[in-house]
């Protein structure tokens, strides 16, 4: 059988990666593509590098326009996927890339986005414990952020399998300037991005900290505080996290090493890499692989993790259409078989 | 049935590209892959990105073991193919990445490579004319250079259709520096590169210039001949290459845009973009594609032509797997069906 | 005697730039500084690289603001000077980095920029023929465009020594991104620009075109007819121009070389290379600096130039400044001593 | 009075740094340049930058050619400059860019570089509370570590208010590539570092670590204990350190940041922003400027101070030059009114 597919935000670069993964997708058809300031143009004007779906004509993101397809994907900034989800019949396949629909706690919504809490739906993360099943056959899915998804799989062995401590878990982190989407604003002229680095959202205040927290408090099965800077490097497209967290008593090197290898050497896209080895963002650049690496530094008492991945693929598009394909009861991998374009 | 294949070079640029593609090639299986410095190590430490490969080991570059595998893929330094060759069945396809059987002519080759010329191999362009019947069945196939294969792109259909003068033709082009391999250069760092351009080989002394002749010549019927100058771009890859030739007598603007049309309206790789857009690498890097548009100067009467590629794909390895399907009778866009990667 | 000064389009990138020269200028002092939308707020929250000027308010761009100093640089949109300069005392140096002043001819001006003309002023590049003695003492002077400086100081000695042919000559450029100012627009994104080069204004419709041509046409003593291909590369700032020409009967190497040499050997600020060396953009980035290297294509009969600057520096604020010293009678390279910031 | 001084090391970055310091330097005069694989050859075909002493010949570095001269700065790898050093008569001041007289703990310098310790000379980093006198006169100079510098400016004031514990203070920073310097290393490729992120140096066995540590130790009056982690950024220069620490009892933001402004408002280099404003590499490139920031993360209990510096400047040759002002009782500042080039 055939899926059809509607996109919305299709001028921007998530959705534009979740058509460039669907393109490839050999059980899809991609019907309607939406967007707004461009509803009119011809697809290849904003996308040109979807060759095939160049002559495509955007339509306006309506709830009509997105409706008649078996699975929407919604790439609309925060605040939008609620009201057009309801418009949608509850046997369609939605799948949100926004936050509306990631954040377990009201309060937690509430401090950190400002506006009223619309409830939870099945967190796109598979390789989370427990998380593969309530994808399958779901109806609706909230992808995870990029920097969530990114750092969950980097910590989360290490909290399951109670190795580190819940306090003073501090992550630092360097995104590509994608995650900040196509918005015009001057720091992300590339005059202004190219050869050098800078922090923002510092203090604790960036919107994807509860949505880490909860992940890791739900796989540590106790509260988990984080310390969370993100940074924004000269690139395009990755994220390199780097996160620490101090050891529980008795917490090996080899023991540690043992949490990551029992839950990821059988997962397609995560990977503990061989010791000696670290992740390197280019070489899951276009993939829908995530690399881990670990170590312990016995003097300061703590794990350090880095984990790698493409913020637009696995940490947005790539995480969106592997949800969707087991909530639709496919192979997990279908249309997502990309290697790391590199160097 | 499935074609078992050997990669010499797989430690390299060129090589990992190949692998990269074949990997998600349906009819293919990666036998051997070979290197010489890095023999005995697993690819997966040369080769971060190629995941499912990561635990081959590298073999030695001997003819023995790339002996016995149906197709052969020689990503080695100039002046190596000719004698590996010589040793592999005459059934067995053979694909150089190198220059050695490029040039028709041996005294074009003597001035620019300085050694025996070794004769030429059908030339894996099958977007000139003619030239997708000669790959078709072939054994041995000698891959364009990256220029080459991007610049008469740009090109042919105008000389083809006589509509521009063969003398005071001028190229000047832009690589990323993966199109100077791995090879550990200063002004190929890190340090060096990034924030700057710089040209190299200025003067018509690049080895690429009388392989573009030949190509060009071969196209219009008479001896073209080109200034050539190429630049190297704070890129890890691509090729932007501006061409610019005197308009024949007669020749218009839309005579022009049409000639190009018939030429490429039925490729599957080579695009005329529509009137107004113009190439830019970032939208072909990582794919096959390569994006070409024109414009007609009246006050200088002349024809310039932008045409973008992948160095490592269309320029090298995806057009070595696209002249692999022909010379194999697959169809000739198999395992190539990937987009861009942007941004 | 400490000249006052003030800096109109100081929030800008070429305004900017004129501040950081001049902030290491020992013969001035920095009266007002202008600009339009962020007039009131601190010039540290605009050029936050200007630190002991920090504090400084930036004003309203008006005539009346900018009067009461010894000079005053207009960093303004194309079209906006001349009715300032016209409000400004004469025996105020005024500096224009706009076009507007720059054309001698109306025609020109009227083809390429599609308004009345204004008359042409100084024209702020000492180092072409005789143009030295017209800065001297002057009080209103127009500063070249950044391309027109780049390929004029490549080109000028061929042409004045009548060693090429004045058709036929081709220029491809690429720039840095700081050459398109500050202005929000898609494709400047950082996200759009990084690893990646495109073309823009092809087909001789470039506004420098013209520049150029007068300029060449000047010092050749005959019309110069050029097409030139401006490209975007990725890098924040920087210009490298690749100029080519056909060879004059009896034009040799040698020739040449001495031409460039005669014409450089004493300019501070621009360097004909040694042989085999050649110009790239990072060993000038920062600093008032050109350098040039030539080479004979034999084969082509051709003359192939590179040059090399900062296009917001001596392509810009830096031969804003030095045409200041010389129309004030000061030393021409008084805060100009700053080299290239590289690696 | 002029001092004549000598660059060894003139063929690296380092050494090329103080070269183009010094060259704007105005009570200096570069004597002799040294380097060793390049002896012989002129500065310029190395260091192209430093127009002014492009015909300079570059001398085999041995005492000998360093001796007769005020001044020596060992631009060297790690070891070779005690030997040096110990041939120069006492008077000659000596500044080590190297690590060999950093470390005070004969331990500390074992565990982390293997071989036997040196001795400690002045550390020349004079924002430290009361290091500034200690180099004043002194003849021998330990220049910081490119990390340290930036990291100790950005947590010091933290640590000798007493407002911040010393435990679990975590450290990511990210370099650029010219903080590896020259060397021929397949991962400083500029294919390999364009467009991507990587850790090294992971589990506190950076060299830096301890040198961290033994500032923050000091200032502090108690052990301090850092996790540092390393990351290289795709950029030619530039450190961003973000350094966290958790808050003593008590520590207010207000008390933090008054404890900031009162350390470093009167410093000349050393910069802490306006409120809301937050360090971006780029502002401080090729200038010896250092900026910081700092935000309490209540949730977290901790402060967060990101500082950012170019590592060849402040982080090197900078210093050298500013600790050099100090030893010899001239102004500190000179030589270093060098504003970032940016953007």
């Amino acid at each position: 059988m055939t899926y059809s597919i509607a996109v919305s935000g299709a001028s921007g670069y998530a959705g534009g990666e979740v058509l460039r993964l669907l393109a490839g997708h050999p059980e899809v058809e991609i019907g309607a593509v939406t967007a707004h300031s461009s509803a009119g143009e011809a697809l290849g004007s904003l996308q040109p590098h979807l060759r095939p779906l160049a002559e495509k004509t955007i339509l306006e993101t309506t709830a009509e326009n997105l409706a008649g397809h078996d699975v929407v994907f919604l790439a609309l900034p925060h605040g939008a996927s609620g009201e057009i989800a309801a418009q949608l019949p509850e046997d369609v396949l939605v799948i949100d890339a926004a936050a509306d629909h990631r954040l377990e706690s009201a309060a937690a919504w509430e401090a950190f986005y400002g506006s009223a809490h619309q409830g939870a739906w099945p967190y796109g993360l598979p390789e989370l414990p427990g998380q593969r099943e309530k994808l399958t056959g779901s109806r609706r899915i909230a992808v995870p952020g990029c920097y969530p998804a990114t750092i969950l799989l980097g910590l989360a062995p290490a909290f399951a399998a109670g190795l580190v401590e819940p306090t003073d878990v501090v992550v630092v982190a360097a995104t590509g300037t994608s995650g900040a989407g196509k918005s015009l604003k001057p720091h992300l002229l590339g005059s202004e991005v190219m050869g050098g680095m800078s922090p923002y959202g510092v203090g604790g205040v960036h919107r994807h900290t509860p949505e880490i927290e909860q992940g890791l408090s739900t796989v540590a099965g106790t509260g988990v505080q984080i310390s969370f800077t993100p940074t924004l490097a000269p690139m395009a497209r990755g994220i390199l996290a780097t996160s620490t967290a101090r050891l529980a008593d008795g917490a090996t090197a080899s023991a540690l090493r043992e949490a990551y290898a029992a839950r990821y050497d059988d997962e397609p896209f995560v990977h503990l890499l061989p010791e000696g080895q670290w992740p390197a963002t280019k070489h899951v650049i276009g993939s829908n692989h995530v690399t881990v690496q670990l170590a312990v530094d016995e003097r300061a008492g703590r794990l350090i993790v880095v984990s790698a991945s493409d913020n637009l693929t696995k940490g947005t598009a790539g995480g969106a259409v592997q949800s969707m394909n087991l909530a639709l009861g496919l192979d997990e991998t279908l249309g997502l078989n990309l290697l790391g374009v590199s160097p």
